[in-house]
């Protein structure tokens, strides 16, 4: 059994590197200690060309040329289908290649364009990537499990659906760990993604191909998904904007059992605020809600876009009492509310103490199917479980009337929170994305994992967005006497504690969790606009 | 324990009849034999003005003179009430009144407006009826249930809530069936509610107090809840428009333990088109995501609502396969689409052959709990769980991985129902609500009952609205030879079959149902105000 499995994954690994094409194959790949920094890398290899396509930070200059023809799909496409395979090969960020399905959906466009004068959708020709666990027609859908390779899907489901509907070019899909349920994205059927701006640390997960991917730039935008932070902790170890909807504002891809407590959701990852806000702006054009039942009919609203000359009210949590944050964290709030209320705006603190009751909830939830989707995956080849996971043991396993109990106390739990949401005239909150800024490869899985600072936002079906606001600094962020002598609350805060190296994690980009509320979208990038102004403002430059 | 349950019911019965003022007590209240009809009587012996009030059938006057202080909220309240108060002792509508904090209430209003010339909200002084299973302060929220009595609700919750905020005064609470899992409205507590057209027959169910108190004219509007047709079933038979929405569209009370695979809505209940929609035009100013975390933040879609000069396309389904409807109601449905093909729509037949898939599924979602929750509840007093519900035995419990299997099926089958229903570029499908026009009481947990007809509205979570469209006919509803010689397909259509009696069922009320889609509330309008327009230019002359 052992053999098949592993035989499978060589089979599957080799079949991918033959989708690069022999050009764009870098011999040898450097190792990481000779270039750690992939994107610094990518930077000087390809030719100014081809840069200033894949580092157009305006995706408005993109979007113009491509709908009036000025930029051909074709051009873009293979510009960002050769800055992505470079990526790979440093990163391994991707899983399914299709350039050559790309190229012709792409020159489609172009004739469609040029006969008819009209774009197809206000996407038009711009290639885009998406996790692996979205349907493509013609190519697997694995989502890291190697019973699930070679069984190419039939159709595109929604996801794929609507972004060709939107005018987007699919060329790659992207990596993510087994189980989905880590933030270090490594599976054994395509293996250890890592950071494009450190190779040598991860790039989370359990979007965390879509991260190195788009942190390379080897995509301009990115289709994650988020149960608990997966969108936005590969977002922010990547140094991008990364949006986690309410459930129902994006389409899913679902059909496959499993709970229903908590749902995860699919976003934008980019890495300008600019190209987040264009995409969910053109999302509601597709008519999503015509193809996938749990999306609901809504527009973008844009007024709320804006954050206008309002005084914004704006609360802070920075430590929620169970996992302390990591000094360059901690920092970045600071810094974040002394622009905000240079700006004028109102800062206040908010009560985190639920949270720890709420990771309750929302753990139960994750693990109430005992294991048994996991296990069910393991047995089709015999391939091992990753230990470490946030995946339910048999002890785990809810009974329904436990079950029922628990959407009880969620119901309850969500109706407090948001009495306490509306009551306050609350703007957005802002908070750490993650309690830690960087990790070697298989830490994680030694945690004690706690993503509690973005799971309860997946519990509550608010919307919440990861921003970078700084990087890493030896001198700022080394740790100062409070750190020193802060005694651990429990495993997960004591492992944090200890993990923090600046060396190690210097120069990394370190983010913030702008959270919206429910359907809160527009309010999450509203308040993000209002924090790049004011950082501008007291001359802090974000990435 | 027994004389326990049954004491407790008594003592919750006086009460309840004190509650209602000695001068409006019917004494005595006359017999079904000698009174069947409850609204003819209540028309006999109620004043003029009186019934100039409670009759008026233009939402829109009542709120215009309300708004403007020309009609007071206590005049009109105190009206409402006393034909509430006699409907009840006609027909076992009401559970909790409460007239004289609704008098308070109205007071305030008045006074409120008088001050400050402006109203409180677009129901402002409006008296509206409400369920049972919603909590009002200060009264009990018993649900039918002997255990739940003499428990006061500390506070308003989301619907009463929202009712407040949109300007409404609330006077009484509405019956319902124990566990609400049946078409027939009786329990221990509060005894059975039946029809105020014949009160030998049934008013339906859940929410056949509602039905049974707007059908008598003493609410102008009502709120009901669905999970299987519980809001259309009883307006069908009362003669009524009732609005069962998407979930997400109206605020729900939730918190209890139960099952979320297929949830439970609530909508409005009213004797006119206009009321309904202007319910639903009015409510979002409520803001109810404010308050109820699975209320979506959507405004009445104006436009959607208005049928316009478009040709309308229009799917019907007479049959589903599972059980054949009675003569009315297969002919209410002729005469709608000869109306509307005599107005230029089209027409065409729908496919409902997975109908039947649809009903299992839901029922299995339905029974999943096993029967726990109505256990629970009986255990508090020992009262006797009524045999013949919708209600789950031991062996219908599921197992998680059951219950995640069934949420996988339930997507897979929604995703293909949405795909057929945008492919066909229908606009709303015309359809029965029960294959059957009247019960006499307890008749209805005999018949292996089948809701088919509107429950796979809300596995789907499809807005769908009851309308009336004409009454039983003696000459014209006489079983034909096709009825006489129809072979029954199973037990549900066998006493479905046998148990339709022209004779018994004389001049009530015959329906439709149609739906209009995911977030279709405006649509369903739309389609219904082409339906009455059809239907007055062809001459037939709706309720």
């Amino acid at each position: 059994m052992t053999i098949s499995y592993l035989d499978r994954c060589a089979k599957k690994r080799a079949h991918q590197y033959s989708l690069i094409p022999e050009e764009w194959r870098l011999d040898p790949i450097p190792s990481i200690e000779s270039v750690p920094n992939a994107l610094e890398y990518l930077r000087k290899i390809l030719s100014p060309d081809e840069l200033a396509l894949t580092e157009e930070t305006d995706i408005a200059v993109l979007l113009r040329k491509l709908a009036s023809g000025d930029l051909s799909s074709l051009t873009l496409t293979r510009a960002f289908a050769k800055r992505a395979a470079l990526a790979h090969q440093l990163t391994t960020c991707c899983t399914e290649i299709f350039f050559e399905d790309a190229f012709a959906v792409a020159k489609e466009l172009d004739n469609h364009l040029a006969k008819t004068g009209t774009p197809v959708g206000p996407l038009h020709g711009l290639p885009v990537s998406i996790k692996d666990l979205f349907s493509v027609k013609g190519v697997d859908t694995s989502i890291g499990w190697v019973g699930l390779t070679n069984n190419p899907s039939p159709t595109n489901k929604s996801v794929a659906q609507t972004l060709r509907r939107l005018g987007a070019v699919l060329y790659v899909k992207t990596n993510l760990p087994q189980s989905m349920m880590m933030s270090d994205s490594y599976n054994h059927v395509f293996g250890q993604c890592v950071n494009p701006h450190n190779r040598a640390l991860i790039s989370g997960g359990s979007s965390g191909g879509e991260g190195s991917l788009v942190g390379a730039r080897g995509s301009v935008l990115g289709i994650g998904t988020d149960i608990g932070g997966s969108i936005r902790i590969p977002a922010a170890l990547c140094g991008l904007y990364g949006l986690s909807p309410s459930p129902g504002r994006h389409p899913y891809e679902r059909g496959n059992p499993g709970q229903d407590i908590v749902r995860s959701v699919a976003g934008p990852m980019a890495y300008t605020l600019a190209t987040v806000e264009r995409y969910m702006e053109a999302l509601p054009e597709a008519r999503a809600w015509e193809v996938d039942p749990q999306v609901v009919p809504m527009p973008w609203r844009t007024q709320l876009a804006i954050p206008g000359a309002r005084r914004l009210r704006i609360g802070i949590v920075v430590d929620d009492g169970v996992v302390r944050v990591q000094p360059p964290i901690a920092r970045a709030i600071k810094e974040v509310v002394s622009a905000l209320k240079a700006a004028g705006h109102e800062v206040f603190n908010w009560d985190a103490s639920s949270h720890g009751h709420a990771y309750k909830l929302w753990e139960k939830a994750i693990l109430s199917d005992g294991g048994e989707g996991c296990r069910k995956k393991t047995e089709i080849t015999g391939e091992p479980l990753i230990e470490g996971m946030l995946v339910g043991k048999p002890d785990d396993e809810l009974t329904t009337s436990q079950t029922h109990q628990l959407n009880a106390d969620k119901y309850n739990y969500e109706t407090d929170y948001l009495s306490k949401w509306t009551e306050t005239g609350i703007d957005a909150l802002i908070m750490p994305n993650t309690p830690w800024v960087g990790y070697k490869p298989w830490t994680w899985v030694k945690s004690s994992a706690y993503v509690g600072y973005t799971s309860i936002w997946n519990l509550l079906g608010y919307a919440a967005l990861a921003m970078p606001i700084t990087t890493v600094d030896r001198e700022k962020d080394t740790p100062d006497e409070e750190w020193m002598g802060h005694v651990p609350r429990n495993a997960s805060d004591e492992f944090n504690k200890a993990q923090y190296d600046v060396e190690l994690v210097e120069g990394m980009p370190v983010g913030i969790q702008v959270v919206g509320g429910r359907f809160g979208e527009e309010k999450c990038v509203a308040v993000a606009k209002a924090i790049e102004l004011a950082m501008e403002r007291v001359g802090s430059k974000s990435l």
